[in-house]
């Protein structure tokens, strides 16, 4: 049976400020991407978006990011390996921390914001990011949607989950149209449904030129702090299920 | 055969700043107390300073503290039992992280500063604190030194390691003379030498006053940031060995 | 002519994190106490909360807390005088850099949160934070509401504007009802805005006992974090200035 | 007469962690570059660092950085010129209102570490941090070292102060030779010497290739955290006034 599991970030308030929606997104996802107090979120959130996803059945996962709180993690910063290194490893371990003496687990990690696009751009960030995840422990679940990283991780021997977007458009060379491009974004509910059934069903995504482009679609990331969030997650889910999809975090 | 541990703080550098002696101290005792990001203590120091105390065959325990870097946690906050329980399950992970990643693994905790000051006075800090920890891992030796600390530990079942000291002298209650007393400190390293072998083999402390009050002697302090702390550790355990007391981690 | 002045906390968003609805409670107040980058605020909100005065043509104040960001500065924490003065010096002055830099300057200076409370306790912070203001402009107006700090700034020579509630209730000594007895808040609108109107034409206020007890109201406190602020602030405004009342920053 | 200043960073200490000497260097150098509490100092430390510069009769410079303590400003960060404008704008006002209290006022603004170096790579950003000292107050100095943020300072009519370096080699371009490169290093004090004496009195710096390049010299900087960094700065003082150049804060 077809299966795919949907992932969103999640525990990204911070102290007095709200972020997102977390309660009502995890009725409809499978897996949770939680910051880890470095560009999002703190101790106290963290322990009540671990028991919240525990609560829904959804699957932790570790979403470290750069030391930039004002930044949102999204002002790329020159670091050298061995810094990715450790802020990964120390973020892993937080998290995991507020997992374990729930009696849960980490279920995977997904690099988030300009970590993860430094990654992009610098295959020995991702070898530095997946050597964290392997040194921590070697059977995490990596989320993937980039070159380096899959190699890296895959090179490590680490298990990697790869990542689709429902709502966003796709080239010839199975990368994402780039947000300053036209049609880079999907806004019609029932094209991004078919996309991801094709993906998952048949395991190609039709590029914004026409042409049927292999894909493997293994987690689906849903944007949770954008409007009708909810309602767009609900949606993705229903039509999967309605088609024989199971849902369900890999 | 008589035994007990030497404990010292540790990786309390931050970024470019360095604080203390690490790696000389570490020649000299079996237990490091390290700090954990919060109070002093950054991803990369605390890389450092594991490997260093794994290379020197010494146990890791966590130190956590409170989130104020500038006030290096010695500065008490208002706050509740679950931003306590929160903030030590926090450090707990992370360090721990680097402990498991590099193939050892925690041996112990110990709280900082303002954070024990603060369990002191309160015992529903102390209680949140070691709750935190037995969560964590019910096995996670706590080391104590008050008496709501001993209690909540022990309450839970968690091991502990009533911790002593060379150069402070005691009251007639078995409590440390407080600073702003005379003869609070001892400065004769002979003085402090003779007081931790009686704690040690006999199992009391000379007071001040000249009585001779019982008190149980795990684990002994060593303060690293000052001037002599590496003579001063290194004289102590040398003359412990030589009366035929071991020195090692509990 | 009666007047008084309409103060609420602004400036109170953080990076990507939104609080409060400062553009329009900035219709309906006369000076704004904005948020200094330590509890709350950034450059880049500061620059945008200090143009949005500007543009309003509300007084700017400078509402200087303590260095906790998750605590959102309502965590006590113990601190020299020192220290408050210092935390006090650069705060005014980082909120004068935009007002400056924009052709404005600071009108007042209010203590937020934690940082208010210390200074009721003790009078050495109390004195250190006025010290602050005046050290940095004695011709800065200082926002009071408790005795030690009321003594600070005028045993300086400092101006003081004295600083009542609209939506709390009073005690036979003029001070606040605590907020964890019956009877502390003040919901009906009307109410609350009888309140206010014969603290400036009467310079009496209730209590809740029943006497008329002598009060000084030169700016009101709106809060506009909560449900229905700007309607409460347009409501009191509107109904003060039917009454003959000038609202205007003093 | 011939005349020059010497500057160097100081006040890089933050909370229980001490950097450089800068009392002893206090005594050698004209214009101090005090960190303003992102990447170094904070309020404690720059109260004193201004005071101490004050008893020294050394000129105070905002010596604005990179919100990145644990990197120490030395990470260049992807900000938009908005981002630069607003910090710079900050940490200016922050200093400031230590001098303002203590009677004196700022002298100059230099851009610490990777602040600098992003303003050399983009002219924008250069133009961001030119602009907030601008608005802040058109008539303070600006040292400059490269095209960019000497372009900047002087299209807005910004006083500049050319620096130099006596222990760097320099190219035919005039610019520095890259640390990387051989010979970038000038470790022999009597050649530091005497390339700045060339620089002061003949406008001109001998290059590696042996070229006699103009330049010219308005403030040397000193690294103060360096060993032998006082009997350095103080070498290079008295060999200068030796020499019958006047050393001194423009």
């Amino acid at each position: 049976m077809a299966s795919i599991d949907i992932n969103c970030d999640m525990g990204e308030s911070f102290g007095a400020w709200n972020m997102g929606n977390d309660l009502e997104i995890l009725g409809h996802v499978t897996s949770a991407n939680i910051a880890c107090g470095f560009h999002a979120g703190d101790p106290d959130v963290m322990f009540k978006t671990v028991q919240a996803a525990i609560a829904s059945n959804v699957a932790i996962g570790a979403h470290p990011g750069l030391p930039d709180l004002q930044g949102f993690g999204r002002r790329a910063m020159a670091m050298t390996s061995a810094e990715v290194y450790n802020l990964t490893l120390y973020q892993i371990g937080a998290l995991q921390a507020f997992a374990q003496s729930q009696g849960s687990q980490l279920h995977h990690v997904k690099s988030h914001g300009a970590l993860y696009n430094m990654t992009v751009k610098d295959a020995s960030l991702a070898r530095a990011f997946a050597q964290a995840v392997y040194d921590y422990d070697p059977g995490l679940l990596v989320y993937v949607a980039n070159a380096n990283m899959t190699e890296a991780a895959q090179n490590l021997g680490l298990p990697v989950a790869f990542e689709v977007y429902a709502d966003r458009s796709y080239q010839d060379d199975g990368t994402l149209t780039p947000r300053n491009l036209p049609h880079a974004m999907i806004e019609d509910v029932e094209q991004a449904v078919t996309q991801v059934k094709r993906m998952v069903c048949d395991g190609v995504v039709r590029s914004l030129s026409g042409k049927d482009v292999p894909i493997v679609a293994d987690t689906l990331c849903i944007h949770g702090d954008q409007p009708g969030a909810v309602l767009f997650a609900r949606t993705i889910r229903d039509a999967l299920q309605a088609e024989g999809i199971e849902v369900i975090a890999g």
